[in-house]
């Protein structure tokens, strides 16, 4: 069950057999059916999530009512909303399966107890943080800077397989657009091929 | 030079004399002019800094050709281009004093150095990355979740040092509005009082 874990940790930090073991022995699998949320708005979110299996989507109500995807997550990605986790406050954000999931999840607590007793876990969750603030930098400048058919062209280039598990609906919301623009966007595209 | 950098520091972590010296020996002071650029787009970042004196912005030209400010710094406050410092690629960010500045500046590689010699430094950045990656959150929800009028009274009320030290123009770049729907929102709110 924490093979996929294990490779992970072993692709940011070397650790030995004896402290893989008590690392990965802090999680608690859960399953998530197709639909289920794993936090919604308002709960304060009482983990950091590693997806096993399935496909799943963190996403925020804007004050016109519209979803807006923060970020989807597949196997072998994190999930978590890092500021209600930190700091213990209620969130702003959904975390839903859009398919049946497999995830294993760590508490706060066992997270502390992993920093102090296993003090390589600071390295990989700073490179690990370092990565999701570049990729949030990243989401933020592209939305200023690329048009809509440009960030649909990226996404699908850089997540192939994600593309192809989403609905073009999830696609609109993760893009900030409506899902008849989307098509327009996909119309144009194939035409040009 | 280094008083401030200490203290930031021990609002962290706890380290020896001897081992906060070796840390902050790594960092090379400079001035920073008024207008001047500590980074231009298509650069490479090759620092992360902190700033003792001063005030500086850090912002990205949009596909409109204006100027988007990601955030503000001033004395206490860290800054760098994650992305570009990270992973050695040119920055679409600018990064300028709006005030004669100093920083102390650190290096990649001193970086990696302090990372191997003083394994603290871990948990150090670890922290500062988890807090600037949840403000960076909190700034995407905001935008999404939030009026204007919302985004400027929380930001006068949470920086109210910062706000008398910026111009009209950044704060309305900050907020990602014009001048003059700024100038319409101080009025409501003086009319408001």
């Amino acid at each position: 069950m924490t093979t996929l874990l294990q490779q992970n940790i072993a692709n940011h930090i070397s650790l030995s057999e004896d402290e893989t073991a008590a690392f990965c022995n802090l999680f608690k699998h859960r399953k998530v059916n197709k639909k289920s949320f794993l936090l919604s708005e308002g709960e304060i979110c009482r983990f950091e999530g590693f997806v096993v299996k399935g496909l799943l989507r963190i996403y925020h109500i804007d004050k016109n009512g519209l979803e807006q995807v923060l970020y989807f997550a597949i196997e072998n990605w994190w999930i978590t909303d890092i500021d209600s986790f930190t700091n213990e406050k209620p969130s702003q954000l959904f975390i839903e399966a859009l398919e049946d999931c497999e995830v294993l999840l760590i508490s706060k607590k066992d997270k502390e107890f992993a920093y102090e007793n296993l003090p390589k876990i600071e390295k990989l969750f700073r490179v690990m943080t370092q990565k999701t603030h570049v990729a949030l930098q990243r989401r933020m400048i592209d939305n200023l800077s690329k048009t809509a058919d440009q960030r649909y062209i990226e996404f699908s280039e850089k997540y192939p397989q994600l593309i192809q598990r989403l609905s073009n609906i999830q696609i609109a919301a993760y893009l900030g657009i409506t899902n008849v623009f989307l098509s327009n966007i996909r119309k144009k595209i194939s035409l040009k091929k």
